[in-house]
């Protein structure tokens, strides 16, 4: 199945999974839009701590339900940051600002959808580090109503 | 600010809303990853109800909340359909299932975020026809606990 979505303008080309990998399933498209969500807000928050990151790359993958609805029960998302002297305690803030605060699409996920969320930091000085990223408790983290 | 983008192979370009009009920015992206989905549930449930649709067209409009994290607070949903003979409870059926059973995208998204749901039926018999779609109650329409 084949469906175009366009806004103003701008043109996209949806296929249904049987169709996949000429372009994106809706699926694919919802991990793109909070992958770029909390990407945006990650470099923006990094930036006004002043660090140096020459390179950010966000990796999304969900894994689906096998019953319908088959939404994502589980999300692992890696924040990876190439930079000069980029501290792992601001890379934990902007996780964390992005993750409560500002990140829109993942404020309207339910709360029963899990996110493993991760970090890797490469400062030129002995390789990558990954860090893994502890949420506070579900019920402080987004400080919204859950319906 | 710009990302690119990738899922095996396939590309897309991200924008900020600051650079709005060239690609799509995160949230619109999302709007089409609800759309499509939908849109695929939709079609299928149709052709399963052996509806003649010549043509099928969802539109999706949300609105941003003023205070961050700026999601989504009512998102209007159309599904516009042209074709022959089709039957106001067929498309009641499809949208019903889509929305309650079938969509995936839909089913992650936290009770909060109110949906108006309407649908035009053109079939040749003297212009559209628009309808409200009335959703059931939320407890007993996603069969899916909140949290």
């Amino acid at each position: 199945m084949k469906f175009n979505a366009e806004a103003g303008g701008r043109k996209i080309e949806l296929n249904s999974a049987d169709d996949m990998g000429r372009t994106f399933t809706p699926m694919e498209l919802f991990l793109v839009a909070l992958g770029g969500c909390t990407a945006m807000d990650f470099q923006w928050i990094l930036s006004k701590q002043r660090q140096h990151v020459d390179r950010l790359e966000i990796s999304v993958r969900g894994k689906r339900r096998d019953e319908d609805p088959r939404y994502y029960e589980r999300i692992d998302l890696n924040y990876a940051v190439v930079g000069q002297n980029v501290r792992k305690e601001a890379v934990e803030r902007a996780i964390r600002l992005s993750q409560e605060k500002y990140c829109s699409v993942r404020a309207m996920l339910k709360d029963f959808i899990k996110l493993n969320i991760s970090y890797t930091i490469s400062n030129g000085d002995g390789g990558p580090k990954k860090f893994i990223y502890e949420a506070p408790m579900p019920a402080s983290s987004t400080g919204l109503p859950d319906r």
